[in-house]
């Protein structure tokens, strides 16, 4: 058994963040083991034995990045909530070194399937993480019972992203705003409640 | 001067299809030059002179995609062109061969600014084309007067193409209407309106 914060957890934490400079900085293209291991400072054979291929690097650069992310707003509103979470993502889309990591993780995700599935995983589990935001708005009447909460989580990021992947349109806290309050309007006309009051 | 539908213009559909299948079939990474003309049966020559680079195949390729794309629907209703629009979404994402193919453009795109400049294009073309429908709609008073049209096509789009690159969620046409509902009454609650009625 290993302490958290032991050489495992080093070797690991330096591998991912090298790991994600190279995503970063040069894309999927430059990601190799052994490369990864010459920046880390950590011999090639525990990077090969712990990680073996570029696609178990990225599901542990994803894992991590599940991990250390943003606990859900909790201002007391639906509308302080989203818009909180929609200027997370915008902070996250525009970020030097955030942006092009997401960019280069998306890309990989097009063309290996276990990437995709834990890309998959990362954003089920950032939706999971802010959906309560939804289910309390719907016990203090905000919008109507039975509304999906995942999917008003879903519907606050969606524009973004849209914007990110395509260029059409800026990235700024104004769009983060519209974003939250559009998936408001939605919710509370009952688009994605089973029943509307 | 050349007719249309001359040796040019057929030689230009046929490596302009081959691209599109091999980006379908195994994405960005097999694209190549040489491959192209043998595959489009035309000579390397010709395909060098022409386009020179993968990239220039690619902003090509989408040009056309503009060219050949459907047109906006007029059904007379907002609510009936935005769902004609997210299903013509749906199907193109999940179609079996466009799926795979807008995949491999936009991994593109994360990694050459040319693809990325030229991918905007294509939906700057796609969100104008279909912009009509909503300054119809305010003309027929169904949304606030001063509606940004763009922002709502795009709203329409956005939650499909969330699902599409994330992976949350299926893609169908329940999902569809439901985008195109969301989008409308967010547009009504005048989230994309400078002047509220």
């Amino acid at each position: 058994m290993e302490r958290p914060g032991g050489r495992t957890a080093r070797v690991r934490a330096s591998v991912l963040r090298a790991a994600g400079d190279v995503l970063a900085e040069q894309g999927l293209a430059s990601l190799d083991l052994g490369d990864l291991a010459r920046r880390a400072e950590v011999g090639r054979t525990t990077v090969y034995r712990r990680w073996g291929t570029v696609t178990a690097v990225l599901t542990d650069l994803l894992l991590e990045m599940v991990v250390e992310s943003v606990p859900r707003a909790d201002t007391g509103s639906l509308d302080g909530d989203l818009r909180a979470n929609a200027r997370l993502v915008v902070k996250t889309l525009t970020d030097r070194r955030q942006g092009p990591l997401f960019r280069a993780i998306i890309a990989a995700a097009t063309s290996d399937e276990v990437t995709a599935a834990a890309l998959t995983r990362f954003y089920a589990a950032r939706i999971r993480e802010w959906a309560p935001c939804v289910t309390d708005a719907e016990a203090r009447g905000e919008v109507p019972r039975g509304t999906d909460a995942e999917e008003v989580i879903r519907a606050v990021s969606a524009p973004l992203y849209y914007r990110f992947i395509t260029g059409t349109g800026e990235l700024d806290d104004s769009v983060a705003d519209r974003a939250a309050a559009a998936a408001i309007a939605a919710a509370r006309a009952g688009v994605w409640s089973s029943s509307a009051e």
